[in-house]
């Protein structure tokens, strides 16, 4: 890409939205957005300052599932229930991994193909920018232009590595955690922590000879959720559902919406606000992260350094006072 | 404290650890490991080389709970039972918000009034370093004096406040969580995450009244523990216990001794030596937090920036590039 013209991208985006013109300007901006480049950066910070005061008017949605528990067939079934009620629905992936995987969440677009042939849908994976900063940078960024274009509900899809889940998290409304049904005496796809970030919980695969199952397991998994958060005003919803066969979603999608009108509209816009300053400040530790992990003078001392505490011949204190001396000697 | 001894400190505690000599040059240890000044940096550095090779032999227990829940009058009955049975007890807190409030833990030794006076005690309260990292620092190599100079079981104390308990819970063998019985649907004094750190749990005050109470509650809590912590090898018992009757703290510590059988020698032994590793970057990049906040440049343009991205008018990738230059621009 060279030469990007933010005001064209932004004029194309804005009004063309259903076209052909439009997607693919909406593909460029995104693109642009994902752009480490320094002239990208400046062009980019205008392209926002074009398209947000048109933006925001999405509902925002994270789904999250270990790898096997249906995320992309539940997402295009959902997806073309909402298309076929009308929305327009965009649907992006936060996956860390994807620069290593070659993409493990949205690789594939053969993974979605009725949604992918929605003219009311619009699919676009993770980016490769190596860190979750990045990515998260990225998304936020694509949340916008996808916003701009018109899109009134916004689904970042996620897996359960690492910290993606917390960062998707963080940048949307409405946080949906997927599960299977148990199996023996343990859930299968709850990571920890995770049930703690979840706005509405739903079992998936309630169908045919899980059905049974993945109800009791509903009810189960609901009393410990009331446990565990029982003190947050909001306690989240554990439902059944079959991305396959489709029942429960609509049930699905009035629990989402029921979170939504919980926070009410002050409270949603209290809750975006905090997300893009947490953001910010997220960005900026990354970007130092990022610096710690470079340095040279740090990668010189680093496996001596750690050996060392390691076996407790020196404190993890003096060890950062070395390690610190090594960054600022640069 | 002006030009102190690190060879004539750790010759006091490696060699007269119950003397009166011994306990005041522990006490002016744990003070030189707390300082921040440079000469004291290097000085600690010097005792903690000396007093290291004699350290790592005490069972670390961490021990957590909301205000109310009962920890101190728990923590002088158990250090009471294991003083009597021949164990040396020391006591650190970990408190972030001790230098505003003066020390909500620990902060008055008349709170652990028996303990105090034991001879094979040491109750030390949590430095008024204020960040969580300077704490995190001082505590960690205050673990160091204590079990250089034959203190056998430390247990570190700390309130539900912020990342504190994430914190101690990095620096201890065992994490125990202290709560209360349910009242009405919830549970008193869980507070989010803390469940999934926690390696053993006893729900404290089951005596008099809430006897059945605390019964129903432990169970409860030990199914919601096992579909929670499912995956992990290790589940976490859920107890009842009475500080003050002293009713269920032989079972409290069996539990913890299971808890340390179960990690084995070996996995004991990479449990410390990751932690060390994981407190160095967490120090390493507490200094580099620090240094953000005490920006000019920042602080310069902090408001209005993040006023910009809160309402939207800015986004929070532009933002942090602006934070960014501003801090290197120093």
């Amino acid at each position: 890409m060279s030469g990007p013209d933010p005001e064209a991208l932004a004029t194309a985006i804005l009004d063309d939205p259903g076209t052909v013109r439009g997607r693919a300007a909406m593909s460029r901006a995104i693109t642009l957005m994902e752009s480490t480049r320094t002239d990208h950066r400046v062009a980019a910070r205008k392209l926002y300052a074009l398209l947000s005061p048109h933006a925001g008017g999405a509902v925002r949605v994270g789904i999250s599932g270990a790898p096997g528990a249906g995320k992309s067939t539940l997402i295009e079934s959902l997806g073309c229930t909402l298309t076929a009620a009308g929305h327009r629905v965009g649907v992006l992936a936060v996956d860390p991994s994807s620069s290593r995987t070659g993409g493990s969440v949205l690789g594939d677009k053969t993974r979605m193909p009725r949604l992918s042939g929605e003219p009311n849908a619009y699919i676009r994976p993770s980016p490769n920018a190596g860190t979750l900063g990045g990515v998260a940078r990225a998304t936020a960024q694509a949340i916008t232009v996808l916003e701009a274009a018109g899109f009134d509900v916004v689904i970042v899809e996620t897996v359960g590595v690492g910290q993606s889940e917390t960062t998707v998290a963080a940048m949307v409304d409405t946080f949906l955690l997927l599960t299977l049904s148990r199996t023996g005496d343990q859930l299968q796809g709850i990571k920890k922590g995770v049930i703690e970030l979840a706005d509405v919980i739903a079992v998936n695969k309630s169908d045919g000879e899980h059905l049974i199952e993945a109800g009791a397991t509903a009810r189960e998994l609901g009393g410990a959720v009331r446990l565990v958060r029982g003190r947050d005003g909001w306690v989240p919803p554990v439902l059944t559902c079959s991305g396959m066969t489709g029942a429960g979603l609509p049930e699905l999608w009035v629990a989402v919406s029921a979170h939504r009108d919980d926070l009410g509209s002050v409270g949603l816009a209290a809750k975006r606000a905090a997300q893009q300053i947490d953001l910010t400040w997220a960005l900026v530790r990354d970007e130092l992260d990022q610096r710690l992990r470079r340095s040279a003078g740090i990668s010189a001392i680093r496996d001596t350094i750690t050996a060392s505490v390691g076996d407790g011949r020196l404190s993890a204190a003096a060890a950062a006072d070395q390690l610190l001396a090594a960054y600022d000697a640069q």
